[in-house]
C-alpha cells in the first residue's frame, strides 16, 4: 500500500488536460484558459465621456466659477452609440451622454451639475482641466495586450472581459465526461421499492451531485453483482466517457468484481489501496486513455476516496489546481488521532467564536449523519499520530462558510 | 436617496420564496429545503456486517485467541443483497460479506483477518465481543426521525441522505427565473463588428455568468435605446421571467429610458438610487409580482449593484441566507476611504502572508482590470470615513481562497 503523497503524485503524473476546445463566452465560466489572451480592440475604441455633460475645450472655461459663468454656444447633442458628428470650436460646446465618443475639437466633459442650460447656450460654473470625465482610447483594455494568462480559472467578471476584448469563444481545458458505476446486489435505485437486507443507493447521488457541484457533465448506472452486467457496462462507459468512477465491490470478496472486470480487460493499475482512512480500498488505473477510479462502498470511505483522490484527478484532468476545495486556518476542538503510518481523514462541524474559527470533529456513530454534519475536512496527515485540542489546523471548506461577518 | 443597509431591509422585507417545488434528489444540490424531512426507512433495514468476515455467536468463541482457537462448524455463506437465509447455532458459523444481513442466532462477526477456513470448519484466533461489527438496523438513520430541517441548503452528501432515507424527490424553494436585459445603443453582442464608438456587451456576459454560478436559469436580450423596442422586451420578460435585470440606461438622460417604461407599465418603485459607490443609479421595484432591478452601466457600478442588492434579492427568493459570498478576515493593505453617509465598497486581491491575510484594494485606472483582478469584495460602512493600512476587515470571497496550506 503505497501513501497518500504518493497517490496523489501519481495522479498528477499519469493524468494531464484533454486538448483544449472552443467555448462561447457565455459558458466558459469555471474552465481553465488554455492559452493567453491577447485584446483584439481597444476598450473604448475612441475617447468617450464617463458622464452626462458638455464636451467642452477646457481652455475655453479655465477661468470659470458660480460667480464668474462662461457662456458657451450649444452646438449639438451626441449620444452613446450615435453616429451624430460635431466638431467643438472654441467659445462651442456639445451636449454628450456618457459612453458617447468625444466630439473633435473637445478635450474635457464639463458634468451636467456644474452647468446650466439657457436655450442654445450653457452656462459653464466650474471649470473642467483637460481629459476630465474623459475615458481615453484603449484605457479600460488595450489591444494587442495581454489580458489574462493560460491557466486562469475563468471568473465571469473575466468573461466579461474577454467579451469586452472581443472574443465570444475562447480556448479552455474541456472537463473530463464522467460515468459513476454503483455495484452491489444490495443497491437500490432511489425511490424503489426496499426489501429488508438492501439499501438505497446514496453513495450515488452524492458522487453525482459532486460532479454537478464542479461541473463535470456526468452519467450513472447501477450494476448488480455480476460479473458479465459488469464488464458489459464497463465496456460501454468507456466508449462514451473519460472517465470511469466505481463505487462498491472494491474489496477482496467473492462478489467484489470491480478489478477482476478491470483486470480482464486489461487495465493498466497504477495504485491499489492507498494508506488512508477512511477509504484505503481505493485504485486507480487506465484502459488506453479511459481513465478509472475505483472506490470502497462504505459510504465515509466512498467519499473520502472521491473527495481527496479520484477528484483532485478530476481537476488535474480539466487543467484546474489539484485541491478542489478552499481553505481555512481553524483551531481544533477534540483530539483527533490516528496510526503513524497512514493519513487520517475527519468530517467535522466549524464553529465561529469571538475571532476564532474551531473544527469540531463529527461523532462516527452513525455513518450517514456523520457525512451530513460535515462542512469541513480535516486531514491527520502521515507521520503524526494526534491533534490535540487547541492545536491549528487548516482544514478544506465543504460548504460555504462566513468566518467573519460585518 | 436611503442607505444600503435600508435596501437591503426593503429586498428583504418585499421579497420572499416562491412556492416549493418538488425536486429530484439528482438535481436538488444547492436548492434549498422547503420542509423538515423525517426518514423514510431505516438505514441499514436489518442488522448488518460491517466487514467480510464470520457470522458468530459472540459466546462461542469468547475465550479464542491465536494459542487456543476455537472450531467452528461452516454452515454457509450470505451476501449483501442476497436472499440466503441461514441460521447460527451453537457451535457454527456462517461466511458474511460487508453489508449482508447478519444471520438469525448470530449476533457479532469475526473479521476475516482472525480466522483460518479449513475445509468446512474455521479456527476462530480472537474473540468477538456482542455487536463487533455489526451495524444494527436503524444505526445509520432511523425511521420517522427528522434528519434534515427546513431551511437547509442542501450539499451533495446531503442529497446522498435524502436518498438513503427512501426518498427520490425533496420539496424545496425552486429559484427565480432570471432576464437580463442590456440597453444602450452603443453595445454589441461579443463577436459582432464593433464600429468606433461602441463597445461589447462585457456586463451582460458577467451578469449571466453570475446568474449561472449560483443556479438561477438566465437568458438576456441586447436591446438598443427606443422606447417602444425596451417596452416589449419588458413586457415579453414578464411573460415568461420571475425576475427582469436591466444594465444600463438608468440614469436621467434623454436616452435613459428603462425608469421611463417602467413608470409607463405602472410599476412600483421600492426604492431608486442608494447610497453606496460605485453603484448608486441602482433601482428596486416591482410589477404585479415580477421583480425588478435596474443597473447602472458603469462595469464597476454594474457589478457592485449586482452582486450588493440584486444578487442578495435573487437569493432571498431561493429561501437562501441574503449574503451569496463566504467571509474571511483579512488586514487591509492600502487606506480605504469614503464618505460619511455613503457605503463605499471595492475590489481587491488577496495576499497570504505567514499566518495572515492581506486585502489591498485594486488600483482604479482600468475599470475592466479593475474587475479582472476582483478576488474580494470589501466594505466601508456607512459613518466611517477611513480604514487604515494594517487594519483588520471582513471580506467577502468572489473567488475559492485557500487561507493556509497543508
Amino acid at each position: 500500500m503505497i501513501s497518500f503523497k504518493e497517490a496523489l503524485t501519481l495522479i498528477a503524473k499519469h493524468l494531464s488536460p484533454f486538448p483544449p476546445i472552443y467555448l462561447p463566452v457565455w459558458e466558459a465560466k469555471d474552465f481553465v484558459l488554455a492559452e493567453d489572451v491577447i485584446a483584439k480592440v481597444d476598450v473604448p475604441n475612441r475617447d468617450v465621456s464617463l458622464k452626462d455633460g458638455f464636451a467642452v475645450r477646457s481652455e475655453d472655461i479655465s477661468e470659470a466659477n458660480p460667480e464668474n459663468p462662461v457662456v458657451l454656444n450649444l452646438v449639438g447633442q451626441v449620444f452613446a452609440g450615435g453616429d451624430e458628428d460635431f466638431e467643438v470650436l472654441p467659445g462651442t460646446c456639445v451636449r454628450i451622454t456618457a459612453g458617447a465618443p468625444l466630439p473633435q475639437g473637445a478635450n474635457a466633459v464639463l458634468s451636467e451639475e456644474f452647468s446650466r442650460v439657457e436655450g442654445d447656450k450653457i452656462l459653464a460654473l466650474a471649470d473642467a482641466p483637460c481629459g476630465l470625465n474623459v475615458l481615453k482610447r484603449g484605457e479600460d483594455l488595450s489591444a494587442d495586450n495581454i489580458i489574462l494568462k493560460a491557466g486562469t480559472l475563468l471568473s465571469p467578471m473575466e468573461v466579461g472581459i474577454l467579451a469586452a476584448a472581443g472574443f465570444d469563444r475562447v480556448k479552455v481545458f474541456p472537463r473530463p465526461k464522467v460515468k459513476i458505476i454503483a455495484t452491489g446486489d444490495e443497491v437500490v435505485a432511489p425511490g424503489k421499492p426496499l426489501e429488508p437486507g438492501k439499501l438505497y443507493a446514496s453513495n450515488l447521488v452524492t458522487l453525482v451531485s459532486w460532479c454537478k457541484h464542479f461541473g463535470f457533465p456526468v452519467s450513472w448506472a447501477l450494476i448488480n453483482d455480476e460479473k458479465s452486467s459488469l464488464k458489459k457496462a464497463i465496456e460501454e462507459t468507456f466508449s462514451q466517457n473519460d472517465v470511469l468512477i466505481t463505487s462498491g465491490g472494491a474489496w477482496r470478496g467473492p462478489k467484489d468484481l470491480v478489478l477482476k472486470v478491470l483486470e480482464d480487460l486489461g487495465w493498466q493499475e497504477i495504485f491499489n489501496y492507498v494508506r488512508i482512512g477512511p477509504g484505503k480500498a481505493v485504485s486507480f488505473g487506465k484502459v488506453d486513455e479511459k481513465v478509472i477510479f475505483t472506490l470502497p462502498g462504505g459510504p465515509p470511505s466512498n467519499q473520502m476516496a472521491f473527495l481527496n483522490l479520484a477528484l483532485p484527478g478530476l481537476f488535474k484532468l480539466s487543467g484546474r489546481d489539484m485541491d478542489p476545495f478552499p481553505t481555512i486556518k481553524a483551531f481544533n476542538r477534540k483530539p483527533l488521532s490516528g496510526q503513524k503510518h497512514w493519513t487520517q481523514f475527519f468530517f467535522g462541524k466549524l464553529f465561529k467564536e469571538e475571532d476564532k474559527v474551531y473544527f469540531e470533529a463529527s461523532p462516527f456513530k452513525s455513518r450517514l449523519s456523520y457525512l451530513g454534519q460535515a462542512e469541513a475536512l480535516a486531514v491527520l496527515p502521515e507521520g503524526k499520530t494526534i491533534i490535540v485540542a487547541g492545536e491549528p489546523l487548516c482544514v478544506r471548506l465543504l460548504k460555504p462558510f462566513c468566518s467573519c461577518s460585518f
